[in-house]
């Protein structure tokens, strides 16, 4: 059976696509009972799109496979600590759980800059596991932004 | 000259839309320079994504129809205090001015639960107006959660 350190190499994954696609190297997964539901990465400088973080459109894509708007059974793996834009996506879908890879130092809301769940009285908050790949996670992401200089 | 008040009218409009479609009654407008850009209103239930607040698809389509994905000149006209999400996109967006109707008591997060760009230390943050519509936007929203029970 796989563990949350499986599912998160297989988001690394989707973070590589992005990275050989010229984004920002994140990736995203969406799992339920250990079955993957959906894969995404972020797309946000080929569409011009501030929106599509690899969360939002995993979040999207499991939505459309399983025809609901709450994913309350279900945990997303990402490479990288959260934005405050995808913290309240996955918030807004009642995800169970998020297992993320590294942290993000400028933006991320769970851990670097702040922890929002706790700060603010939300009437659900996911469990979070993390950083969980943070020598990986954080070369690829160095990698990407030293080429893009 | 259109003021703020009578552009978040416009939004108000949006958010008429909404309520008439069976979703949550709220509406946004991106105006850049006195000009309106995107109008937008919530379509979450309709199609069954979290993600289809009415900010993130005025972003997504004042985005379009500018070809870029930074709106750092645009004010974003909101009936209702944002989401965590929301409030999220608007800052990756970089949208200058934020102007909303009035208070979500539950999740709105510029006063309601707390105030995320000062509590948060971002590299910048809009500027917020709100509320200016309280009373009209609080009947829509409770006539709304009333037919709904």
């Amino acid at each position: 059976m796989m563990n949350d350190l499986d599912f998160l190499k297989l988001a690394f994954k989707e973070a590589k696509k992005a990275y050989f696609e010229d984004e920002v190297p994140v990736g995203a997964l969406i799992v339920i009972d250990g079955e993957i539901i959906a894969k995404a990465h972020n797309k946000k400088e080929s569409l011009k799109d501030p929106t599509k973080h690899a969360e939002i459109e995993v979040i999207k894509k499991a939505c459309k496979v399983l025809d609901r708007k709450v994913l309350d059974d279900a945990t997303i793996y990402i490479t990288l600590e959260p934005c405050l834009m995808c913290a309240g996506a996955i918030l807004n879908a009642r995800i169970k759980k998020i297992v993320y890879g590294a942290k993000a130092p400028k933006f991320g809301v769970l851990t670097s800059l702040g922890n929002v769940f706790e700060d603010f009285k939300f009437n659900h908050a996911p469990i979070v596991v993390g950083p969980l790949m943070e020598d990986e996670v954080s070369e690829i992401m160095k990698s990407f932004f030293k080429n893009k200089r």
